[in-house]
Parts: structure tokens; C-alpha cells; sequence
């Protein structure tokens, strides 16, 4: 069993009538429900209004893979929260990045790259293409996906170079945008996926959530936590593989911490 | 001309005899020397107790390649002037980040991962390899380089997948480490070099140095900067660059901003 | 299940006592014999002197992940058996490479480089350091596996950039070695590991088993076969995903085939 | 000053009418004017009916940078030739890869993949987009790029991860394609790049031309050619960086050649 926290802010659908309509209970809900289709994979949810953002240290421990959507509220997310969720990805964790997440906290820190983007919310067609229909996160679908109504968003996507390019879109108003991106953080995996726009059913849609639950699969990591990713230890010289003797001047006495 | 700066916490050369003693003048002093023999490279130097760290948004704005050295004072480097960092190298500037500067601020910030490694300071031999000796950054330099004393950093070291492997150590007590890494991040260049443990005279060794120029050279964009590169500009549908006509609801009022 | 063929040329252990005593079977009867200990796996085995090198297009149609291991005999090797295994890994069976498997045909073909390194016959010890310990490649194994003698190989080893750097080697002698690396191919996913010269029993050795059988899982792809990978389709006017109208002058006629 | 061969296979303008019509003097002469309003570049052509196709080794080994246009005629390139042009390349010739020469015989040899693609010629309009306005390759030229009428390829094209994906095309007919790629493959730098379908005047155009340019200059490697990349020499006991004595049993006797 896969155990995943579909995330969300949930702010729009507190505040705007046509998305509510869309996404009545919220897209976190909307995207759970799609990803409890699948029996392997135990889907829960979280949102901003809660506790920690209901993504506490104990939760984040029991949880494999994390899906994020957020948008109007980027800048409300808890500094304490993104760094927990990140050392996570590090020690094994998947993450899923949805739409307007590329402007998460998470995302950004992670990529360490500004994330931005060109953008239109015109409702127009969107036509994803696969590069390697092969992949994982494509099992089981065509390699060429529509949406009828999406915001366009434009290249250049200002992220590094992907471990893989998974899919490209294509938009009626001229634009392309790798829409499907996966990179390597640790012992994490992540992946991009650009639909999702909270005025337009694109969660409702079956190829999307087949695509979040094969993602789900693809990201999960099998490996214990690896939970000391961020320590830089000593090794002594008794203890170093080769025998060794130490020669010129140190800084640092036997045992002492190295500085971060 | 390409125009530098070698940044130095310059803590060391004040606080430790030994340290002095190899590094009178601070390690920024000696690095900035072997890069002004150099005529094509103009070589400044910043350290940290200077106001705003000697890195002001002005002098960031002329400088093509800035040379990170920080060991001790990691965590005394403004939050503010890391920012502007990282923001200069999106936007093209080049970053050469060395040795202890592993878990520096800007490095950390724009690996977006924990950059740990092993550590062992015992004066051990340290091999260097080329994995591509007709590498610019190796230009002129054979494809094996020794160094009779280094501190030993050894795998895993939590970066990202770089673009290039171009060197890795092989050190006396038997670790290995991958010494010369590149990554692109929006406009700007990277190269990780590993040596330079403040206890030994490596920045004086004539090969080293040979590198540092070299990789000042490759991490140059010659293009104008990137300013705009963390902007995610609207295009409004008329300017779309096919014609479209809006279709579905909207959430943001045309001209509006997006949300960060 | 996963359906495996481990590939020997199997002339060292027909020609030299030595290599016979250690592997009196054959070095695929030991790689089988190892991979057979996972229930999920089918281990089957070919060699060189059966018809069509034991690999026609119906067995290879019915394989998974294929294990290869050569050296004396890689100019023997047919060509037309070589293209067919090619093929097989852009549709997506997995391809695992085994030491002096680097200079075999099929490797040189994928990879599109000269797969050179530099090598020495001493026994010497050999420490490989995971770089991702949580890699599913290395799923229950240490960061630091030791085989008291091996083969020395030496970078620079002439492949393409890898998806991953699994494993680095250090050697007694003085060099290191990229030990493990991943590849994508089309739908394909391809594993080089280093160890097993023929004069060591390191088939015999349980941790290389292991990464062995891990591998195995890794590469497979449960995708269905890519069968038509290697056709460039035309896609007609009429068939174009948006209505067009042709404009300008054409070459070809409406449905000939592209030019190769 | 960089010495560059534009390489055609000449066929298309001779049997014709529109393609000569465009390209009287064949498309390789219009490319070598391009590249000849740069200074820095020294601008030949070679075509298929020239002896050895005009590469013979003398003229590789004092070229820098060779630019591949073929289509028809992939077949009939000499495979003697393709593994000289394969061979500098490794050794760090610059390697630039037109349009249809996605299917010439070097660039399937270097990539090691099918490097198929789909089609339609039907004038349609192209739009690439540029993924990094920064690099190199798009000196001086804006971040979106438009032809009036252009052939349509169509991903997946089926081609390694790339370095660094320069340019995605959005295609009229609803496609699209990764149209400026780069690897590195030994010491070479190779730039494929999408555009220049024969019946339209794609190489006329100021835009298209500036690029090559850039990409001579980018391809262009100065290190001395590695001319011996492709040999894999014994580094025997008595010359092994460290003191090593043999054990165990061996295959080779002392000064032996490896195989291949």
C-alpha cells in the first residue's frame, strides 16, 4: 500500500463561486477520491487551515508520496512546514507538484530555480504530447492527451534540466510548455504536472487521474527513510576503509563537529 | 574582460596560526592573484565584514564569475545578500563555489538539496581524474592531478545529477568523491571544485590555480542579463500569438497579477 | 515474473583452467543460479555458440531483461543478433552490461561512444560508494561494497552523461571508476556494472548477487513493447490534430514513405 | 578561426525543379554564405559525389566543426566515412546535425536510438520557443522565433535525454517537436537542430542563419584533438599510481593487448 496526503490550500473554493461549483468539497477532495480508485495506494488529505498545515512530523513519517496543489496562498505556507516536506523528499519521499504549484514554496526550494513561467486564462485546447510513452507515468494511456479548456502556461519554465522530459503541451494560442517533468532530490523523486486549473474540470478528467495514480507508483520510494541525508559525518582516521596516518596541521580536534 | 570577484568569510586566516601562515593575506588574496595572471580575467575580491559582505546589488550587477570560499561562518551570511546571489547567477552570473563552500548559503540554495558529504582531516593524497580531459575547465592540464595533502570529503555527496562529472578524487584512505561537478540554473554556470582545506597550501599549487582560471572562463555568459528571469508575465489573450477567443470562466480580472 | 536470459560467450571457461575452476558451469550458470534465488525472476541462459547466439527474435520477443556478459569474443559476435538486441531495448526489455561487457557490441551500439578505459590485471582490492543508497539497484545493501580482488578499470570510461551515477569505485592501485551507471533508451533501461572479472569468483560473491537480482527488478519495464519505436509515420493533412490547409511546395506524395 | 565544413548530400536540388529553384547553388552553399559573414569562421562545403564524399581523414583532422544536411540519400553514405566522421567527433569535433539528418547514418551512430520522429509537409507555420534565451546558441535573437512555412515533425523523438533542451517548436497542425538539442559524446559537442525543410527557403532566412552561427562558435571544441579516446590501454602493476603487488591469477600475460 502506497500511503499519500493529497495537499491543498483550499482558498478558492472557499472564495470563488465557479471554482466551488467545480470542486464542491475541494480539488484535494476531487484528486483523493480519483487516487482511492486504485487499491495499492491509501489516499488522505490535508489542508492549509489545519495545524501545521495538517502536515506534521509524525504524518509526513507514515507518508510515501505527497501531492501539492496550491495557488493564492503561496506566500501563507509555514517556513517550518516547506522545510519539513523538503528534508522528507531528501530522506525518500515522492512529490507530486500540481499546476500553479511550480510557485510553492516546496517546489522552489527544491529546484532552486526561480520556477516562473508565462501564463493566459483563456480556456483554451491544450494537447499534451508523450516523449517516451513507455514511462511509468503514461501506463495504460495514448500518446496524446487533450484537454478542451486549460490556462496556458508558456515556455521558458525556468526549472533545472529534468531527469526526464515526460510530456510537452501544446496550446491553441501558440505556445508550448514541458508539461510533464520528473527530477531526483536525494533519495526523492518529484514530478511536475502542469494541468489543473481550479476554474476548469481537468481533476474530473479520467486520463489526468490516471496519470496521478500511476505517479503515485512511479514516485514512491521502497527504501527505508533515509533519515541522516543531511549529516556530514566525520570519518576518523582509525576508522578510515584504508590505514592511514595523519600528516600536516588540522583545524578541527578529534570528535569535534564539522561547521555548516 | 571578464570580471570577478573571489568572496572569503576570511575567518580562519585571523583566528588560526596555522591557517596565516599559509594564507597571509587571506585565501581570497592568493586566489585573486593566480586569476589576475590571467590578462583576459580582472580579479577583485569581497570578504565577509565588509558591509553587506562587499557584495552590494551594484558590484553584484558588474560581475561576471564570483569565487565562493566559506567554511566557519556559513550561518553568518546575510539571508539578504544570498538572495542577491542567487538571483545574479539566474540571471548569468557565473559561480564557482569551493571546497567547505559545499554547505554554503547560495550553494545550498540553489542545489535544493543537503549537500552532505564525509569528512576526514588527516593530510591524506588526493588523485584527481578527468572524466573529460578535453574539458574547458581542464584546458592544459593533464587527465590525473595529485595533491600530496588534502582533507578527505567522501560519497555521497547530496547534489543534484550534475551535467558534468569532471573530476573525481580518489584519496589515500580509501574514499572517493566526485571533485569537479557543473550544473546550468536559468543563465548561470556552476562549478563545484573540491579542494582547498584551509590547513594546506593547495591554493598555491600552480595546477589548481590552472583550474580556477579555466573555470572562470567556462562559467561566463557573455550574454546581457537575464533580469526578468523570475518574472511570470501574463500574456493577455490579444496578444496571444495565435488568434484565440476566450473560452470558461476566469479567476483573475484582465491585467491582473498572478499569485507568488 | 520476470523473464531474464543471461548472455555468456562462454570461450574464457572452455579455454583457461583457472577461469574454469571458478566457474565450472559457465559465468551464466552462476549469474543464473544467483538470480534464481528470487522468485519473481526466470533465469534462463544463452551462450555464443548456440544458433543465432541463443537469441532469435522470438526468445528475445519473450524477454524482459537480458544480463550480458562477453570478452574474449565480442568481434564474433553477429551483427544482425546485435541490431535485433538493439531493438529489443528501445522497445523496452532491459539491458544489464557486466564488466568487460563495455567494449561489447551491443553496449558500443547504444551508447554511441567508444566505451574505452584504461584497465589492469592485479587482483587488487576494489570499494565501491553508493552515490544513491536508496536506489532500488542497491535495495538492502550497504553504501560501501569491498571485493578483495578485482580488475582494475580506470576513467576515463568514454559514455555518454549517465541518468544516474549509482556506484564509484576506488582502487588499491590508485584510480577510480564509474561503476554503476543508467542509462535510458527509447523505452529501455540499461544498467553497466563494473565487477566480474573472470579470474575472481565475484559472481559468487552474495552482495553482487544481490545488486544483480535488484537490477534485474530495476530494469525491467512492464510497458508492452514498443514494437513500432523505430518507424517515422507519416501523419496526413487530414489527419492533422488542428485543421490546416497546405500551404507551399512538397516533395513527397500524398502517402509515400519518408526517405532513411 | 573556426573551420567548418557544411556537408550536403546534393541530391534534391539535382533532380528538383522547386528545391533548385530555392537552392540553385545547393543548400550547402547557401549555408556556407551564412556562416562566412562571421570572421571568425572559415566556411567549405563537401558533397556526396565528391571522392570519400569530400571527408577524407586529412580534411576532418583540420576541421572543427562539420553542419550534416542529408535526407534522400542516407543510404548511400559510405559507412567508412560515417565512422571517420563518428570517430572525430569523439575526439572533439564539433558536430551539427540538420533537419532530416535526424535519420543520417552519424547522427543514428552517435545517438545509439532510432531517432525517429512523425511528419507532414504542408507548409504549416513553426514557432519555436526558447527554453534557455541565454544560451550561446541564441545570441541576439529573441525567445520566440517564427517560419511562415516549414515541414511539420512531430514528438516523440526518439533521442537520449539531451544535455540541454534549447528550442521547442509549436507546430499550426496541432504538434511538437524538441527542435534544438544538444549532447556531448567524448570530447564533441553535437546541436541538432529541426529546421530547413528543402522546399522551403528556411536557410534564407536571417533569423535560422544567425543560429548556425552561434552554434559553430558553441560546437567549436579548442582542446586539442583526443586522438586516442577510443584505445583502452593496461596500466601494468609497476607504473600504478600507488604501490600495488598482483594477487590472485590472471588472463593476460604481461604487455598483452586487451580485447575487443
Amino acid at each position: 500500500m502506497i500511503r499519500t496526503i493529497v495537499w491543498n490550500e483550499f482558498v478558492h473554493e472557499q472564495e470563488n463561486d465557479l471554482v466551488r461549483s467545480i470542486y464542491p468539497e475541494g480539488i484535494h477532495a476531487t484528486i483523493a477520491e480519483a487516487l482511492a480508485k486504485d487499491r495499492g495506494i491509501v489516499a488522505s488529505t490535508a489542508v492549509m487551515p489545519e495545524e501545521e498545515h495538517g502536515l506534521t512530523a509524525e504524518r509526513l513519517a507514515e507518508t510515501d508520496v505527497l501531492i501539492w496543489w496550491g495557488h493564492k496562498a503561496h506566500g501563507r505556507v509555514d517556513d517550518a512546514v516547506v522545510e519539513r516536506v523538503v528534508q522528507r523528499v531528501w530522506e525518500g519521499m515522492g512529490l507530486i507538484v500540481l499546476h500553479s504549484g511550480h510557485f510553492s514554496k516546496p517546489f522552489k526550494r527544491l529546484m532552486g530555480t526561480p520556477c516562473s513561467l508565462r501564463w493566459r486564462e483563456a480556456g483554451e485546447r491544450e494537447r499534451m504530447w508523450a516523449i517516451n510513452r513507455s514511462h511509468p507515468i503514461l501506463a495504460g494511456l495514448p500518446g496524446r492527451i487533450e484537454l478542451p479548456n486549460e490556462e496556458m502556461y508558456g515556455e521558458p519554465f525556468l526549472v533545472p534540466e529534468p531527469m526526464e522530459t515526460v510530456l510537452i503541451s501544446w496550446f491553441e494560442g501558440g505556445e508550448v510548455f514541458r508539461s510533464g517533468l520528473t527530477w531526483q532530490r536525494g533519495a526523492g523523486r518529484i514530478f511536475y504536472f502542469r494541468p489543473g486549473h481550479e476554474t476548469y474540470p481537468t481533476y474530473h478528467d479520467g486520463t489526468v487521474q490516471q496519470i496521478l495514480r500511476n505517479a503515485v507508483h512511479w514516485a514512491k520510494n521502497p527504501a527505508p527513510a533515509w533519515s541522516d541525508i543531511s549529516d556530514a559525518p566525520n570519518v576518523p582516521v582509525e576508522q578510515a576503509p584504508e590505514k592511514i596516518e595523519v600528516k600536516g596541521g588540522s583545524l578541527h580536534r578529534p570528535g569535534e563537529e564539522g561547521y555548516r
